[in-house]
């Protein structure tokens, strides 16, 4: 057949030729911006073409320092549309691992957020390889900066050719994207994303089964473009026509809530952490959320309490999925099987709130010491995933063996596969709490916690203890009308029919917050440093 | 990222591991059968395994000659999946036709139904290539034959290995599939499907916004599995964990109707001419189709009066799709985009009743003598395909050069496309009316006719005119209870108000029927051959 390669300028093309009224709805420290997405093709290649007059070539690093909005949306076709590699930057790193990785990435050209300028002042120093640094400001005059040599975006845009033609003889396997995923310990990794696999996981993200993505949806990506892609939403909706919303800078619940309202959004995605907050917002205040058709959820396992509440007393319809920055990151979508449907709610609740099935055009299987499990929906082991929208290495780092073996990409994730092949996530291979030579999950622990109505956030944690080897800690955060108010006891009472007794947490502590990574979820290692001696202490 | 090849052996190891209670049901000589993939799976492993043992190896072809049903099924995964190539051979061919078209694939086994064999023994003489002949039957004697060797397809599959591996390590631009699309005249020419071509039009087929194949979906393939792989449907629908329904030998319009409503189908394929049918069946049975969402139509344009009187009569929905044998098929579907529904039911139709949107993947363009035509809706041209399942030769034929050139497929159809990016297909090139140095669209004036509600099946042909060169002539099949009842020029004055006069046909010839291709398209070089001299005559 045709040997035609998959690119991702041909993403965009679409919309421009068959979509060109539909809009981009973009919010920016200036305000909401609509733009149709013939304006942000003609923009694109505009910019595009600015790029090989600022001396990128193919193969080249073009990094992004910057919220979700039109421009990086533009950023995301433009680089890889002229044979560059986009490279988008995670703004919550440290300064010194936004140094590591600009270098690891050898990044040609920066794109700055106007309100981002500081977090990358106090670290271009360092910087090796960056040649240009573009200003996304919606001004006219650049801002005061020590940066140079800096370039306005809107500038290179207007003196851009609108005619610009996106590579189409690429080799598809060539590099389109680059994304680093932080380590627990040691600099982040860089993780690769060619044409193909991102073409590839567009089609994942259409199919029916998955999120079935359409012309029809208004699609409001509320993950971070520098997050993986946003899960590939933005190259998605652009191929099928969607309406795109981008929520901005530094934007809260109740922005969001109030996107969701007066944009008719359809479909959202976001982590959990971020859910959780809207929930809250929505129970303060009064908005109609009757357009949306999936809130997609990711990143960390979604509790089965919040997918409760969003679906039965919101009326919100959940889609559980399951995927990390190594897997572009489609990997699973928790949906019903049509002879499920007919179950009672609190099974069908069972089912979706686990991960899923994996999606097609992925491999997969969990290994345990003694080799695969068995699909009973007990026997743990670690989660091994293959398939072509599946990274095969990180960017010139010697951590690419511990990850990569045999053709697999070994996740760190423990899970279990029932008959229906429903995946589940246990825990993180490193915060499986081992107790007494058995396992006790940290994920079933805190979904239990978080169903109680007192809960607003909860994170267990493993701790060391001299008979056990390890035992379960709670980490509690209440939401704000019950601070004060609810004993550990009532708490520990609650989830207690649920486990087996040693599976019980030994203490809880109360918090403020709990510390999360740069993306939202629970950074488990600084509780256990914080907390390494209290049950010792307390025994 | 990870070198994992799209294998079509992949597409049924999803079904088995994911939806192994998932059912087949699959009518054959001896009535219905029901199974499951799991045992579909299995018994496709143990074919495959048969045809290693047979000598079959990486590249061979294996020839089908059968209907739809669960043998049929699963060859299409035994021969790719293990390397082989998946050649089905049209049934209603001419005898020269089919042994040329053996000979030409150099098929080393064929596969048989036990009722089809006498269409086999009388060429069976001319194969050049055969080295085993296996029966498709029901019972636990193979039939007698002329031909020589035969196998037990039953008796290989008892025989074979359960275990069976699936080729993996295959290069994904091999060849899986091979169907001939007849020529006007002349041979049939080959069309080869890849493994990646075939794996990627299943994502296509499942895609929210095309015919948006789910698990959830009861799907009969009525368009023959040797006709263009079933549309791809028995692909897709594994992969997806569909069940299919398979209609089997010599089924009728009651037949498809009774499977309908007692399998509960939802999705369903063929084309015009078995819908203008099973709507005939409808008008005089008592039949449920309340479960279809689905009625997809391709392969000859589907008239907008059938479109209308399934949606509106029957409350059936229609999609209209647009492909052909050397696109693997599909090109286009027909569906709103979400701001067009507002639009009043008529307006609807006119352009669900067009060809459609092409589906996210390919490329196209419209190009007439002076170039590329305006995307206004009424400039003529042919439309032109590229792709990663389009086919880019007819295999081991001349004819190649005619229609692949410069990395595209001249469809040989005529089409315009309006700004919305909608493709209606005007004519074919070699049907297309010029008279007068105008070009008159013989599919425009059929729509016309065919909302006659006296009109069961109309076709326009053009024939010589010494003074506009050409004219158009209209073959008309009258509905049972019509018959002889109704005057040319009622139906003339029908169709007036919609054509300018020069466009009415010269006269209307009353059939009983109009002969068609063995696809069940109008065989208009027949029509044209006959009436050459009709209008000269009558003038």
């Amino acid at each position: 057949m045709m040997n035609v390669p998959l690119t991702v300028g041909s993403l965009l093309e679409r919309a421009e030729k068959f979509f060109p009224k539909k809009m981009v709805v973009s919010r920016t420290l200036s305000g909401v911006h609509r733009f149709t997405y013939k304006e942000i093709g003609e923009r694109t290649r505009r910019l595009a073409s600015a790029l090989e007059k600022l001396g990128v070539e193919q193969g080249d690093k073009v990094g992004t320092f910057a919220w979700n909005h039109h421009r990086h949306l533009e950023a995301y076709f433009a680089a890889p549309g002229m044979g560059a590699v986009l490279h988008t930057i995670n703004i919550r790193l440290s300064p010194e691992h936004i140094s590591y990785i600009i270098n690891n990435a050898e990044d040609k050209v920066l794109f700055i957020d106007e309100d981002l300028l500081p977090l990358v002042e106090r670290v271009n120093e360092k910087f090796k390889s960056v040649k240009a640094y573009i200003i996304m400001t919606d001004k006219d005059e650049l801002p005061e900066t020590t940066l140079s040599p800096v370039y306005s975006y809107e500038e290179l845009v207007r003196e851009g050719d609108p005619k610009f033609e996106f590579v189409k003889d690429i080799d598809e396997n060539a590099p389109a994207g680059l994304c680093y995923t932080s380590a627990t310990t040691g600099n982040p990794k860089g993780v690769v994303y060619s044409h193909r696999g991102i073409v590839l996981h567009c089609y994942a993200m259409g199919l029916a089964d998955t999120t079935a993505l359409s012309e029809s949806d208004i699609c409001m990506a509320v993950v971070p473009m520098f997050h993986v892609n946003a899960w590939g939403l933005p190259f998605a909706a652009a191929w099928f026509g969607s309406t795109q919303v981008l929520p901005g800078p530094q934007f809260t619940p109740k922005l969001l809530a109030e996107l969701i309202d007066q944009e008719k959004v359809t479909l959202t995605a976001g982590v959990p952490t971020i859910w959780l907050g809207v929930l809250n917002e929505l129970e303060t205040g009064n908005y109609d959320t009757s357009s949306l058709r999936a809130v997609v959820c990711g990143g960390s396992a979604a509790p089965r309490g919040m997918i409760k509440t969003f679906e039965t007393k919101y009326g919100i319809p959940f889609l559980h999925a399951y995927g990390m920055t190594e897997t572009a990151p489609l990997v699973t979508v928790s949906r019903l099987k049509s002879y499920q449907e007919n179950l009672d709610i609190e099974e069908k609740l069972d089912i979706r709130s686990k991960q899923g099935l994996l999606v097609p055009g992925l491999e997969m299987k969990i290994v345990s010491a003694t080799g695969e499990v068995e699909w009973n929906g007990q026997d743990m082991g670690e989660l091994l995933i293959r398939g072509p929208w599946i990274a095969d290495e990180y960017y010139r780092d010697e951590r690419t063996k511990d990850a990569f073996r045999d053709g697999w990409l070994y996740t760190g994730d423990v899970a279990t596969v029932d008959e229906e092949g429903v995946i589940k996530l246990v825990d993180r291979t490193k915060d499986l709490i081992k107790s007494g030579g058995e396992w006790i999950s940290s994920v079933d622990l805190e979904n239990a916690l978080m169903a109680h109505e007192a809960v607003f956030e909860a994170s267990v944690i493993s701790v060391p203890h001299p008979q056990w080897q390890e035992r379960p800690l709670a980490c509690v955060v209440l939401k704000a009308p019950y601070k004060d108010k609810v004993e550990k006891q009532e708490i520990l009472d609650f989830i207690a029919p649920q486990f087996a007794k040693w599976w019980l947490p030994d203490d809880i502590i109360f918090m403020d917050e709990i510390p999360k990574t740069s993306v939202g979820k629970f950074l488990k290692r600084a509780l256990r440093d914080q907390l390494k001696d209290h049950l010792v202490k307390n025994i």
